[in-house]
C-alpha cells in the first residue's frame, strides 16, 4: 500500500496542501475515492486511511497502525563532503537502511567548496531524496537532514550523544575489529549514536584529535578499505544486524 | 600503495601484458623504475614489488605480505536480474564488501530480458568493474562474475554451498528476525555461503518453492523494505560484522 508522509498532526479529516504529495498520489498513482493509502504524520504513527474526496483532495483516517520500522537507537551519519553526488547516494542508501539524521560537514579533505546558497539547495534536495526513499521503504520517521557550514558547528552537537564513534580506516589497517562490536552491545534502546565518516581522502589528524577530545571514539569496520560512500551502509547495517536481528 | 590483480602464478621477473593494467600503471599512475607496488596473483597471496623497466613494462617481486582481508567465509551474491545499471551498482560495492561471487539470474518478475550475446556483453563489464572494485578495496581475490541464462542453472549450483538463503521481504514483514544471526553464528571458517536476491518485485511463490526444495532458508533482514541494490550489502555487512568483528 502506498504511504505518504504528511507535516503537522493527525485529524480525522486530511486536507492535502502538499504539491508534490498531491501529485504523486492523484497523477502518479491514480488514487480514486475510497482507495486506501497509508499516511505518517510528524508523531511517527502509521496511520490506514482512505481517499474521500479525490477531486478535493481530501482524506479520511480509519485507523492507527502497530507497524514501527524504526531503530530501536537512533543513528546519525556525518560524512565529510564527498565528490559528485556521492551525498545524494549515501541519503537514500541510508534512509533505507534505517538513519535517524544524514549530515554533511566540510572536512579538511573534502574536496568541494559549498557556499551558503548552494549548501542550502543541496540540503532541499537531499530532503526530497530523504522523503521519497523513506516513503518507499516504508519508514515512520524522515530522516532529517543538515549540512554544516562550519566543522566547528558539527563538533557542538556531539555532546547530545550517547556514542560517538569516527570509521577510522587506520584502525582497521591495525586490525582493531572489536570495539565496534563491543560497543554496540553496551547501548540501550532509545539511546543517539553517532557515525562520522572522512570524504574521500579520510579524516586528518587534525580533525581525528578534535572528535576525540569533544568524546568520540575510534571504530574500525572490517579489514577492506571502503569508499567513503559505502562505510556508512556498512555502519547502519551492523547496528541493525546487532539491535534488530540479533537480539530478536 | 598501488594494488594491481595478475592473471597466472608468480615469477621473481613479471612480464605485464594486460593492456588495461599496463595503461593503468604507466600512463595513469605514472609509475617509474625502482617504484613499489603490489601484486595479487590468482593465489591470493600479496607480493609487494618495484618496477624494474618501465619501458619493458617489466616488475620484479620483492617479497610476500601476510595482509589478506578476504571474509572468513566464501559469500556469493546471486541477484535476480534488476532494471537498469543496477547490477553494476551491486557488482562495484560488493567487492568492496568482501564478496567472493556476484551472480545474477533471469528471475520471474525480472524487467529486463537479456539474451546470450547481451549476457556476455554485460558480464565482461561487471568482471572488470568487479576487478577496479578489488584493487581499490585492496582485495586478495577478484570476486567472480556469473551471469545466469537460465534459472535451473543457478538452481543446479545451491549443492555445492554450506549454507543458502533467500532474502524474503514477506519473512521481514512477519517479524522473523533471528534466523539470519543463528545461522551466521553457527558458520565455520572456510565454509560456502549464498545469498539469493529477487529483483525489485521480489521473488515469486513458485522461485521461492523451487529455491527452498533445493536447500535454502528464508531469513528476514531486518523490518524495513530496502531496495534491490541495498538488500546485497546489508546482507554483506552483517556477515562481515557477526565474523570479523563480533568474533575478534
Amino acid at each position: 500500500m502506498q504511504q505518504y508522509f504528511i507535516k503537522g498532526r493527525a485529524e480525522k479529516i486530511v486536507q492535502l496542501t502538499d504539491k508534490d504529495t498531491i501529485k504523486h498520489m492523484f497523477q502518479v498513482m491514480r488514487l480514486t475515492d475510497q482507495e486506501k493509502l497509508v499516511l505518517v504524520f510528524e508523531d511517527g504513527i502509521k496511520r490506514l486511511a482512505r481517499v474521500s474526496d479525490s477531486s478535493a483532495y481530501e482524506v479520511e483516517l480509519i485507523k492507527e497502525l502497530e507497524e514501527n520500522v524504526e531503530m530501536p537507537v537512533e543513528v546519525t551519519i556525518a560524512s565529510g563532503f564527498p565528490k559528485g553526488d556521492k551525498l545524494d547516494v549515501i541519503t537514500q542508501k541510508t534512509t533505507e537502511l534505517g538513519a535517524a539524521a544524514i549530515w554533511g560537514f566540510p572536512a579538511d579533505w573534502s574536496v568541494v567548496k559549498w557556499d551558503s546558497k548552494k549548501l542550502a539547495k543541496k540540503q532541499e534536495k537531499l530532503a526530497k531524496i530523504a522523503l521519497g526513499a523513506a516513503e518507499q521503504s516504508k519508514r515512520n520517521r524522515v530522516p532529517e537532514i543538515k549540512l554544516f557550514d562550519q566543522k566547528g558547528e558539527l563538533l557542538k552537537q556531539l555532546k547530545q550523544f550517547d556514542k560517538c564513534f569516527v570509521a577510522y580506516e587506520e584502525a582497521a589497517k591495525a586490525g582493531e575489529r572489536s570495539t565496534l562490536a563491543r560497543e554496540l552491545a553496551g547501548l540501550s534502546p532509545g539511546q543517539k549514536v553517532l557515525f562520522i565518516f572522512g570524504p574521500e581522502g579520510g579524516i586528518s589528524s587534525k580533525e581525528l584529535a578534535s572528535f576525540k577530545q569533544a568524546g568520540a571514539i575510534t571504530v574500525g569496520l572490517g579489514p577492506r578499505i571502503m569508499r567513503t560512500e559505502t562505510a556508512p551502509l556498512y555502519a547502519l547495517s551492523a547496528v541493525s544486524y546487532a539491535l534488530e536481528l540479533m537480539s530478536s
